[in-house]
């Protein structure tokens, strides 16, 4: 008998019939012998429904209070669940984040989890009922409701499941896996069996729609197996896990990943001095302005062009931010650009591989895509390029390195 | 400054415009210099759309997690205001009942309260802010969530007021007060500028409506005084309390209470001998059926005719629990009547001044009503009518004991 954490998203829950076909799925798996807990999100669109309410209260709803708002969606899915478990003649029961012993931070709205006390869980688990834990929140020291922000009950999930020792955390979704690329751009995608969690990472720009980052990167801490499949297909779906055997076995890539909303902000003649960065990005960070992608091209006589990414909806939030630092450091001139989108070749082993940059730099080529600008990690190599042309990119490079023929 | 606990009931919260609606009220008399706890019930009809969410899953949703269910709906209200209070600049923080130190008893679906801690709520007051409190809900010493029933807003409110020994706990409703009578019956039914604890609850089989007996029962016994309001129009409303010096002073009818709803079984030729009574009524308390008045008549040779009467939904019930039993006990035949209704008159006092059962018994009769049955109390006397003759009944009553006329 092997303990599984499963967690249901919102549309897995949307209403009753899916509620009890979901319980459906739950018994059938409890006969089999395992041990479940099950995560569950709020009904469809009852998060956005509870951000409305408050909405026509205020324009600027106090983090603390919304996190005790919206918790309530979660609360009402747990206790469905378990009511419809209990009409299958199935035992159960459902826990709160606070009782399911999810202690963090008091930082509303995105709280991070620092403890898991599953006592109650393997009390309850102990006397044969399936666990229904309410996911995406938790209790701060204070005692007070917290949220984990979006994508919180992947990452109630996973942590439960590193907490209870579970022999893997099963992620069920409205996808039915993690493909190759976007089957929405690239009707030849093809769905991987399984992939890493740092490959998970890097996929994620469109990944995201499938699980959240910060769920993958506990698995990762923890080397939690997590499947990611259908709550409503029966089919395989995709097991991100670790190990260096299977890292240092693939020298390939495993999926194209974009994001189609990217503007550049580039700051001319920067003087090449220590210290420069850190002025230019410390009042970025303190306005929560998340900064992608950072190249600087060092020229002659000490000074380089410095150039980084933001989502478009920052972009001018930034150039208001950056502007007076870069008159205050003598620099250029700056411009920007709003209307570019980023491409990857996603790939374990890649930087021990020769040959990936060139042969991505060549499908673009020949596709007539210009590459803005370059950046690399580990396993992936990132292209800067223009939106209009992020589509065609996708199904080049998903060409060039065969993702459409099977593993 | 005095500390006030407020509640504010469905109808007063059932909207975003309502809920500011209040929000301005307890803004303006924060400022006046009051300290506030203020109790909130669900938004209009939540806790009946919860309660059809979980029929859709199942027909007998387990108490337990009906509970957590329907405790997310006082939830949702009492953000919202919290929201509301910061969208007037007024400092304030919402506690669920667990917070809020409301400890009860594990059985669901009615728990009573079996203590208070007031802590938390007194560390905020303490920093200036209004604590708004999510009533009908409380924690088992089993750390779940429990709901202490139909009317348990009131209840919160009244039993924090004890434990806080707040001056006074306040009501507001959709009613502005406890009438003589029914308004929808007689017109001429005078709002009372107060009345005793006992007599609001002989009044309650129509003021059930205006408060909870549980509530006011509570409030009797530790001596709140509880006013009751209209949370839409700024009247005078009614203030329940007690005290000796009240009582005494008067000796009146204060109110007509009726109930349209009872049915009567009558068992004729019962022995009469010790245990016969228990030996009938046990089965109806087990079956959870409340029985209401019961009368019983000794004849001759020791044997009585033995009435009592159940709401209407009750009889079929009720009878085929006692025909066994009254044919063990060799009583005789068994007749109901499911058309009748209970009109009372009460008042404080009434005990000890004679004439006010005559009175009663002639307008009655000067109106063509027959008295099926007659049951008093300490301060009232009802009658079991015909339930055709209720709205004649209440008239009539109304006008002998000059009950239109000002205090």
């Amino acid at each position: 008998m092997a303990l599984i954490v499963q967690k249901y998203g919102g549309t897995s829950v949307a209403d009753a019939e899916r509620i009890m076909n979901v319980a459906r799925r739950v018994a059938a798996r409890r006969e089999q012998g395992d041990a479940l807990v099950v995560v569950v999100s709020a009904m469809g669109h009852t998060t956005d429904e509870l951000i409305e309410l408050a909405r026509q209260i205020t324009r600027q709803p106090e983090a603390r209070e919304l996190d005790v708002l919206l918790s309530t969606g979660e609360t009402v899915s747990s206790t469905l669940m378990t009511m419809a478990l209990h009409e299958l003649g199935q035992p159960a029961i459902s826990l709160s984040g606070a009782q399911a012993g999810i202690g963090t931070e008091s930082r509303y709205g995105r709280a991070r989890i620092l403890s898991v006390d599953p006592q109650r869980i393997l009390k309850e688990l102990g006397e044969g009922k399936v666990v229904i834990v309410a996911g995406f929140q938790g209790i701060s020291e204070e005692m007070d409701i917290t949220t984990l922000g979006r994508g919180g009950s992947d990452t109630t999930a996973v942590a439960l499941a590193v907490a209870l020792k579970a022999e893997r955390c099963e992620i069920y979704t409205d996808v039915d896996g993690v493909y190759t690329t976007d089957p929405r751009i690239e009707p030849k995608a093809r769905k991987l069996r399984e992939i890493s969690y740092e490959e998970m990472l890097e996929l994620a720009s469109y990944g995201a729609r499938v699980m959240h980052n910060r769920a993958v990167e506990l698995g990762a801490v923890y080397n939690m197996p997590i499947l990611v499949a259908s709550s409503f297909r029966d089919v395989p779906g995709t097991l991100i896990h670790g190990g260096p055997e299977m890292v240092e076995q693939r020298n390939k890539v495993s999926g194209i990943a974009y994001d189609p909303d990217v503007a550049k902000v580039t700051i001319r003649g920067v003087p090449d001095r220590p210290g420069i960065a850190a002025t230019l990005f410390e009042p970025l960070a303190e306005a929560g302005i998340n900064v992608d992608t950072i190249v600087q091209n060092a020229g002659a006589e000490k000074i380089a062009d410095l150039t980084f990414t933001v989502t478009r909806g920052d972009l001018e939030k930034a150039i208001e931010l950056v502007r007076p630092i870069a008159q205050q450091v003598s620099a250029g001139e700056l411009v920007s650009d709003s209307n570019l989108a980023k491409v990857s070749i996603v790939g374990a082993g890649m930087q021990s591989a020769p040959g990936f940059a060139a042969r991505m730099f060549r499908a673009l080529y020949e596709e007539g895509i210009n590459i803005e600008m370059i950046s690399t990690s580990e396993i992936r190599i990132t292209c800067i390029i223009n939106e209009s042309q992020v589509a065609d990119a996708v199904r080049a490079l998903h060409k060039a390195f065969e993702l459409e023929q099977a593993e």
